[in-house]
């Protein structure tokens, strides 16, 4: 998407690849709202560390980085030893898979990857073969935003007031993104509408990067504490919800998502407001029987008892600008602790459509349509009943 | 309540007075939970100023000031003349009222000391009065607090995880709270429990006061994001939420509280998960006929657009401890703006109960049993419909 930097706009993905430096490039994602700033992971252990770090995040974005951390930490053999090259490469599968392990996008991403390598004759081929299939991923994501774009754009009219979650935007994505697909749609066709960006703590990507994208695009929008959402809908002033999702059951049409998402659900349900969940295909989890099964990423209480920003660092001689530095300010008392559940699970009776590449379907639709929307492909997470 | 500082505990309440000193002396809450530091506000226009900033706030505890400011600014008139002296009190009267116009406390509170001061028959005998009817403003608002504590007690069993939702603590009214009140009475009978504290976006009393107050009760406690309590009480982890409120409406049962606890009580039904809302008969409204007429104070997007805190301020040379100073973070996308409603308003159906030192009552039966509960006392907020 286009971004403006000191008066220049400039078109970027969130995920980049240098294949002569070997380099995957990232938006830092931590600077932003406050710094634009690209990061080059060089080898494979600093894409996971990318990763972990949360340099880069959001289901797109982490599988497209994994796609190409795999490819990278291949294409970083230097043998032609067949089997060691397989055992390296299983490394980097595992050392990727494990930067985020509530995540299903990095492994299904990587077993694309791995399966394209494994037609490569020799190591040369298969590396070649890695990167190509990591592109392939790359742009097939943003054809797959792209696509539930177009689909979600039809639930935007005029005038309507829309409420999100989090930040499913082309920062979690490789672009366009999932949540904000629909949005940027609507702006394209020329439809006028405002966005209330839930500030999404603790670690507030709607406050930062969703309300960042909002802006860069010139799209009308507000951010509200996570609190507020029920007052606005109890007055009328929310007309619909569209949030992404880090994995949707496909059996069950369950929606896991950041935490809060599940609360927002629950209100949209007493107001009858539609809510919908906006999804590539590649996050349907076609495995799991419950969303009750979902392991819940406990995160560091330090999120929940202080938050991030700029505060204005004192001026040095000379200078008439003001600088900005970052920094941790410890809200809560400095006795207690923090639980800080990462995600939560929302039903499939709360959720009005999922936004699809291939159309906005009920949850219930998902399993009976299976065959169209991918789950076939023998992934992890894939399966055959009989 | 007890403070331990330094290793040693003493007990405060939020609001005292100094008669030999003639002064207010407050715990300065814009400083908790970081640092506990007591104001002496030694003249009524410093009172005054002390609720204006914020130093004191809760209705309770705001109200309290009020009438040991009245009290103060009466024992500092120097003459024999009654009508100056009267003169006097009613320039104390207004520029106390003057200084939180929106809270209805402070000028039941004084109202209350003004009448009992107008049975002496000489300044003195009045002053004397009116310092009397201020402590036992305070007084009464402890008694009725403890009893309330009493009343909800009976909710809070062993092993029970209670959720609580901004500070309607002690540091609220003059000592023990309404919100908390049940939780120190339950901790007094040996009674073992666990209370999430809600953060509380945006100003984070929740984070702040609550947990400072539960910390030093040494009551088992953790900080949650807003965004988490639906995830908990999905998982079966919260089995009881009480609340404070700044008005109930005595004719609906509808209660005004803190933004955010709203959408805590449309989970907690969903949930089947009892939803108690703790008050003083004080804050009952006789007056109003629908919660959809109190205007909806909207707040500074400041509070949402960043977080206070404390950072760690550079090392003095010479000093071997950490030096921590307050600061602002701005954590939102710096070209992006916030609306900020401070309340909102949860529906009597949605309240499992309103624990009074009456006893504890369905929503309903606030109207009903008005008379026990105080709607024909002439204070301003009454009314005597035919």
């Amino acid at each position: 998407m286009k971004v403006t930097l000191q008066g220049r706009t400039r078109h970027f993905r969130t995920v980049m690849f240098d294949a002569r430096r070997n380099a995957v490039l990232l938006i830092d994602q931590r600077l932003l709202p406050h710094e634009f700033k690209l990061v080059a992971a060089r080898d494979f252990r600093r894409t996971a560390w990318a990763i972990q770090e949360m340099v880069v995040r959001g289901a797109g974005a982490i599988g497209a980085t994994a796609a190409y951390g795999l490819a990278q930490g291949a294409r970083a053999f230097h043998g032609r030893d067949a089997g060691e090259f397989r055992r390296r490469v299983e490394t980097v599968f595992q050392t990727l898979k494990a930067a985020r392990p509530t995540a299903i996008d990095p492994e299904n991403a990587m077993t694309q990857v791995r399966q394209a390598m494994a037609v490569g004759e020799t190591v040369a081929e298969q590396q070649a073969l890695g990167l190509a299939a990591a592109e392939e991923f790359a742009n097939e994501d943003v054809r797959h935003c792209a696509a539930l774009g177009q689909q979600g754009a039809k639930l935007i009219r005029d005038g309507m007031n829309v409420l999100t979650h989090c930040n499913a935007g082309w920062l979690a994505f490789v672009d366009v993104g999932s949540a904000t697909a629909p949005l940027y749609a609507a702006q394209a066709r020329g439809i006028k509408f405002h966005v209330y960006c839930d500030e999404t703590r603790p670690r507030s990507q709607g406050a930062t990067l969703t309300a960042w994208e909002l802006a860069q695009q010139g799209i009308s929008h507000q951010i509200i504490a996570d609190n507020a959402a029920g007052h606005l809908m109890q007055r009328g002033k929310i007309d619909l919800v569209i949030v992404g999702s880090d994995r949707t059951l496909g059996r069950t049409g369950e929606v896991t998502n950041k935490i809060g998402t599940y609360s927002k659900a629950v209100l949209a349900w007493r107001h009858g407001i539609p809510f919908y969940v906006a999804i590539p295909l590649s996050s349907i989890d076609w495995n799991l029987k419950s969303g009750m099964d979902i392991p819940i990423e406990e995160r560091d209480g330090s999120e929940v008892l202080g938050a991030w920003g700029t505060i204005e660092a004192p001026k040095r001689r000379g200078r008439a600008s003001k600088r900005l530095r970052r920094a941790y300010v410890r809200v809560a008392n400095p006795t207690s602790e923090a639980l800080n559940p990462g995600f939560d699970v929302t039903p499939a009776e709360l959720i009005t459509g999922i936004v699809t590449p291939a159309g906005i379907l009920r949850p219930s639709e998902l399993w009976a349509r299976r065959r169209e929307l991918g789950w076939t492909a023998a992934l992890p997470n894939s399966v055959h009943p009989a």
